[in-house]
C-alpha cells in the first residue's frame, strides 16, 4: 500500500461524512418545505418538495457504493468500520426522513380544497419545530462525534411523542363536533404521523451517533410510546 | 485463494440468501398474525407479534454483518455484487414490513373495547390477503430468481393500492354516518396504510430481484398511487 491510497482512506471516510451532512441538509428542507406548503396551502412548493426528494435518493445509493467500496478496498475492522456501517444507517434515515417529508406534500395537493382552517393543523406546525430541532441536533452530534449530545436527542424524543399523542386526540375531537371535518382531519392524523415518525429517524440516527463514538450500544432503552399507549423499543 | 476458500465463498452467498429466506418466513406470520389478531380481538396474539418482531431485526444485523464480511474478503464485482446489495436492500425492506405488522399488532391493543364490528375491518382483512400473496411471490421469485415473476409482482401493486384507497374512503364514511365510529375507524385507517404499505415494500422487494438477475433496472416506472391520488414513484 502506496502513502498515497493510505492517506487517501481518511479522504473517502470524510467524503462520506461529507454526504450525509449533504443528505442532512435536503432532508430538513424538504421537511420544512412540506409543512410550509401545507400552512400556507402552496401547492407549488409542495410539487418541488416531491420532485426534490430524488435527491436524497440519489445521495443514498452514492454513500451505498462508496460504502462498498472502501470495505472491498480496506477490510476496515472496529472503529473504522463502525463509522462506515454508521454512515450507511444515517443515510437510510435520512432518505426516511425525506419520504416522511414527500408524503406530507402530496396530502397538501390531495387536500385540494385546501385546509379550512390552518388552526388544525397548528399543532402539526409545532411537533415539526420539535422534530427539525431534534434533526438538526443529532446531524450536529454526528458531524462534532458528540456521543453525550446524542443521548440527549434520544431522551428528548418523547417529547414529539408526547405531542404527537395530543394532536392525534384533538384531531378526532374535531372530526366528533362536525363531519365536515373528518376528511381533513383524516389527512392531517396521517401527516402528524408522519412528523412523529422523523422523530423517530432522528432517534435511530442519534443511537448510531453513540455506537459510532463509543462502540456501546445506548442501554436503558427508553420505551417509545405512540398514541396507541403501546410501548416499543423500535416504532419506525 | 485455495480451492477451500472459493467453494466457501458460494456458501456464504447462499447463507445470506437463506436468512432472507428465513427473515421472509418471519415476515410472513407476523403480518397474518398481527391481522388474525385485528380480526379476533386476540391482545395475546398480538403482544406475541410485537415481541417477534426482534427476530427481524437480529436476522438484519446478522445479514448486515455477513455482506461486511464477504465484501471485506472477496472485493465481489458485477453480479456477485449485485446479489449482495440486494441481500442487503430487501433485508432492509423485510424488517420493515416485520414494523408495519406490529404497528398492527399495537392498535389492537389500544383499541381496548376491541372492535366494535368486525364488519368495519373485513377491507382491511381482504387487503392483507393480497399483500401477503405479493410478499409470498416475490420472496419466490428471489429464491428462484426469477425476474419475470419480480415484475410480476411489482405490476400487480396497483391493486393492493386500489383497496386501499376503496378502504380509505369506506372508513370516512363510517365516521361521517355515527361519530362513535371515529375512533376505532382512525386506529383502523393506520392499520389499513400499514398493510399498504407492506406492498410497497413487497414492490421495492421485486424491483431490487429484477435488477440482481438482469442487471438492468425496471423502467417504464409505473406510478405507485395511495388515497392522496398523488403520482409517485417511491410511496414507502
Amino acid at each position: 500500500m502506496t502513502e498515497h491510497t493510505v492517506s487517501s482512506y481518511d479522504e473517502e471516510l470524510t467524503t462520506i461524512a461529507g454526504r450525509i451532512a449533504e443528505m442532512g441538509g435536503v432532508a430538513e428542507e424538504l421537511v420544512s418545505d412540506a409543512v410550509s406548503a401545507l400552512m400556507r396551502r402552496d401547492l407549488v412548493l409542495a410539487d418541488q418538495t416531491i420532485a426534490k426528494d430524488v435527491k436524497l435518493d440519489e445521495l443514498l445509493l452514492d454513500i451505498e457504493m462508496r460504502n462498498v467500496q472502501v470495505i472491498a478496498r480496506r477490510q476496515p475492522m472496529g472503529q473504522d468500520l463502525r463509522e462506515i456501517m454508521a454512515a450507511g444507517r444515517i443515510a437510510n434515515d435520512l432518505e426516511r426522513v425525506g419520504d416522511m417529508a414527500k408524503n406530507v406534500a402530496k396530502r397538501v395537493i390531495a387536500m385540494d380544497e385546501g385546509l379550512k382552517s390552518s388552526t388544525l393543523a397548528i399543532g402539526v406546525e409545532h411537533m415539526t419545530e420539535l422534530a427539525l430541532a431534534q434533526l438538526k441536533a443529532v446531524l450536529d452530534a454526528y458531524t462534532r462525534r458528540d456521543a453525550d449530545a446524542a443521548k440527549l436527542v434520544r431522551d428528548r424524543d418523547s417529547e414529539v411523542d408526547a405531542i404527537y399523542t395530543s394532536i392525534f386526540r384533538e384531531l378526532l375531537t374535531y372530526m366528533m363536533e362536525d363531519p365536515r371535518n373528518i376528511t381533513q382531519c383524516a389527512h392531517l392524523l396521517f401527516c402528524a404521523k408522519n412528523i412523529e415518525r422523523i422523530g423517530d429517524h432522528a432517534t435511530n440516527i442519534a443511537e448510531n451517533v453513540y455506537y459510532m463514538v463509543t462502540g456501546d450500544r445506548l442501554t436503558d432503552d427508553r420505551p417509545r410510546m405512540d398514541e396507541t399507549g403501546v410501548a416499543d423499543k423500535e416504532n419506525a
